[in-house]
């Protein structure tokens, strides 16, 4: 095996992720998943674009003066205000704060999106690499849709910004447009024609549309780019980023043809992709690679034609390696506070005295209700408990009946403003009649996007987890939780937490790198 | 434009693709994804394994029946029994039958699962081919783990089989081991060291466990490969095989550098992914690439950063040209049967006279209760109304109640051979109480692996689709659905299904290519 080079993980669940459709978190969700990636010892992660609104600004902020090892990227358009505003939120990261500053280089974008001409483009990239060097060393310029863009062109603006200050130069694929062999060539055009490339670190930022951007990712790395953005789960907007957990694991599985190493702890990975899940419902489909529900079905007891009498028959890494365990029973109802708290800590929930305290007597009412509880039940128990956002409107308790014949209806009280309110109403179902007594009660108009309902475990006593998408005024999917063994209960608190975070959100913008 | 060179695409969604945990389809459901799949016009399907069960036979024979213009091929280890009877099934199809049988041909497979050396492998390779090569011309062989082969005596085995008569020679990666690099390199290396590679066409099978099967199965049509064999919506063992429509929709879009073709008519791509999520309950990721909800999603209303001037400046293919027509209302309780027929047509179900008649007393049904009917809803009735299996229980009536404080209770009365019986249980939620009751009145221990509920559309007034996962008594997963507006009473029609499915399986053993 030749000497391993190492590839820099840049992690943009938080800025790309969150731009997918309904991936919106909080800024305490936010700060959640960023503790969960430092465990994970990404390189680098992307917080967020301090300029979109007040809320991505206080949460790059955060995240900055929470994360501890880890780089803290911040995104801005090339502009002295969303430059200033990136590194006022990041400057509480120190010298791990990195600016990355970004403007289209492809004449589709120019033309249509810019209405710039290329010189005005080259100025305007120098003028913000430099504006960004005068506050940190620790620069990175991305060329947007960098893949259609006339090389000798791209690389008179890549020479320009490492001589700017860049020290890294990312080529994006924005529009997920690339193949391997076409990428590789870029990645070498630039080492050829760039004079001072040297001189930076080569990033790739590949989009999933052709689904290709893990291939195309690893195909650059072979041409000789050091660093790859990623999200976990591969989300982001439209099919998604390339997907942070493959591109791990195939450099790890490879080695032998891929001399390449990541500081990655590949033993978090799964418990990332759960949280993650958790915490936006957005849902893994079972043959994900690394992280779907089958990517190890082969272990899982499904039956195998024949006799395996060698593991690595079939199986190119193990489920330990990447975090998975089994579905096993890990607490009851004689579980004590300590074997509670472990367990948490296990699975990635680092939580404070208080939550501890409410999520245990969470843990204790379901432990009365259900006789095996997993881990699965937990994260749902801290998802509904501990990431609540304040609540407007409270459930206080609420009835139901249903069936084939008899008209469903719902009686529902809630608390909002410290006072009770009670209202009963029927629908087509039980859940149609409990979102009509609730949309009655809190006046809300907001289109219900999507409903649906997962069992967190096998077994009939099951705990029911409800996501509900709505739509907030300002055309946002606003997503909400709830989970409880009576899935009607459910759907009623997942309700109310999706209206509970659209009463108290700021407006912001997206980019589109 | 160089001349475009054509790629067969080798669908195997009925073979390998049911080899998914819980794919299992009956021949009913096997027939309609046939014909699905002949609207896509791919040129070969895999229609199944025939030896593996009696079931598997028929499905196999059905589709060869049923199959008009695809060719249509069935699986085969290399031994005369397997091959017999594979043809037995496939003579239908008469010259469009293809015998696809195999062997590993890696050191690890040789030694550990098959205990046979080379030697024997080569001989048993040969020997299949020419069993299979006096029933029909059209042979394909498989080296199964070929990626893990020693190059030479992967050369030799192609060699002899071609020989021996077959015109497709298939280079798997079994495993979903390889990257792109390589595996370009390993066709390269047939090309140069089979003498007589000109005279087969040389496919290739990828698993996806890294995350590259389509790149890696882009990378050997760029050396040389003409086959591709992949699957709808990418599902398969484990992490799944190659996504039909990602490979397609890359040569379809980058024509300019893969100048290669297909017939693939592409606009069936969306009904035919989601005709199969439908039959098989496995959903499909949001940032799923080219049929992912989000795929398209900057087409669908998202708020945007700026104006889009020119849609190219994001968007590298149309919805329209994957056949995905926005979620818009096409019917309400005025239509009428015939526009009720057709769309269901352009849907792809092509139903019989007396199917349609249930299907439409069922959407007036609907239509009472729900003003706007989308194309979702005609999809969940179809699956609940058409492709439901004979019932051995039929739910009758039932009623729930539940709430925050009450104890859910479940009265519910099903027919069982002819006579009623009723029941009414309590339980930790209602769902959990309806199931209960349901398990004491058909005695079932069959236990419950998952259970999930979707609103098929948005608005409070949506049906709720159930899916409910159960374990047979041989270790199988069973999936039932169910659909209806009160998500208690999808519950249990789900559950009921899934039951009435396991009444009356035969068992059946899979290959692992």
């Amino acid at each position: 095996m030749a000497q391993a080079d190492r590839i820099i993980i840049f992690d943009t669940t938080l800025r790309d992720g969150e731009q997918s459709p309904g991936a919106s978190m909080n800024i305490e969700e936010k700060i959640r998943i960023a503790q969960q990636l430092e465990r994970l010892n990404v390189d680098v992660m992307e917080a967020g674009f301090p300029i979109a609104s007040d809320g991505d600004f206080e949460a790059v902020k955060k995240v900055a003066q929470t994360v501890k090892t880890a780089q803290v990227a911040g995104l801005s358009r090339s502009n002295n205000m969303d430059i200033d505003r990136a590194w006022d939120a990041l400057k509480y990261a120190g010298e791990r704060g990195r600016i990355h500053t970004f403007i289209a280089t492809s004449d589709i974008h120019m033309q249509y999106k810019l209405k710039m001409s290329e010189q005005q483009v080259l100025d305007t990239a120098v003028a913000a690499v430099k504006r960004a060097a005068g506050y940190t060393p620790n620069v990175e310029f991305s060329a947007e849709d960098a893949v259609r863009t006339r090389l000798p062109f791209l690389a008179k603006v890549i020479k320009a910004v490492i001589e700017a200050g860049a020290t890294t130069v990312n080529i994006p694929d924005t529009v997920g447009y690339t193949i391997p062999s076409e990428y590789s060539e870029i990645i070498h055009y630039l080492k050829e024609h760039v004079s001072n490339i040297d001189k930076a670190i080569i990033s790739v930022h590949c989009h999933n549309d052709l689904g290709l951007a893990v291939a195309n990712s690893l195909a650059a790395v072979q041409a000789g780019a050091r660093q790859v953005e990623c999200t976990i789960n591969g989300i982001g907007e439209r099919a998604g980023n390339c997907s942070l957990e493959e591109v791990v694991m195939t450099l790890k599985t490879r080695q032998d043809i891929l001399p390449f190493e990541t500081d990655v702890i590949t033993e978090h990975i799964t418990p990332t992709s759960k949280l993650l899940s958790n915490i936006t419902g957005i849902l893994v489909q079972p043959n994900k690679a690394i992280v779907g529900a089958n990517a190890f079905a082969h272990e899982a007891g499904i039956h195998q034609h024949g006799v395996l009498m060698e593991k690595t028959t079939y199986e190119i890494m193990t489920p330990e390696s990447v975090g998975l365990t089994q579905n096993k029973l890990v607490l009851g109802k004689h579980s004590g506070r300590h074997a509670f708290i472990d367990r948490l800590k296990q699975l990635g929930h680092d939580l404070t005295r208080e939550e501890i305290e409410k999520a245990f007597v969470r843990f204790k009412t379901l432990a009365d209700m259900k006789k095996e509880i997993f881990d699965e039940d937990l994260d749902a128990i801290i998802a509904d408990e501990v990431l609540r956002v304040p609540e407007t409107f409270v459930l206080q308790q609420m009835n139901v009946s249903s069936g084939s014949f008899a008209a469903p209806t719902a009686t529902v009280e809630l608390v909002i403003n410290g006072k009770p309110k009670k209202t009963a109403v029927m629908g087509d179902g039980p859940v149609d009649a409990t979102f009509k007594a609730i949309k009655k009660l809190t006046k809300s108009n907001a289109p219900l996007l999507s409903f649906s309902v997962g069992a967190i475990t096998g077994g009939t006593d099951a705990q029911g987890e409800c996501t509900v998408r709505l739509q907030s005024e300002d055309g946002r999917e606003v997503l909400g939780q709830g989970a409880h063994p009576d899935i009607i209960v459910a759907s009623a608190k997942a309700y109310l937490n999706a209206l509970n975070k659209i009463a108290g959100h700021t407006k912001r913008t997206h980019p589109a790198l």
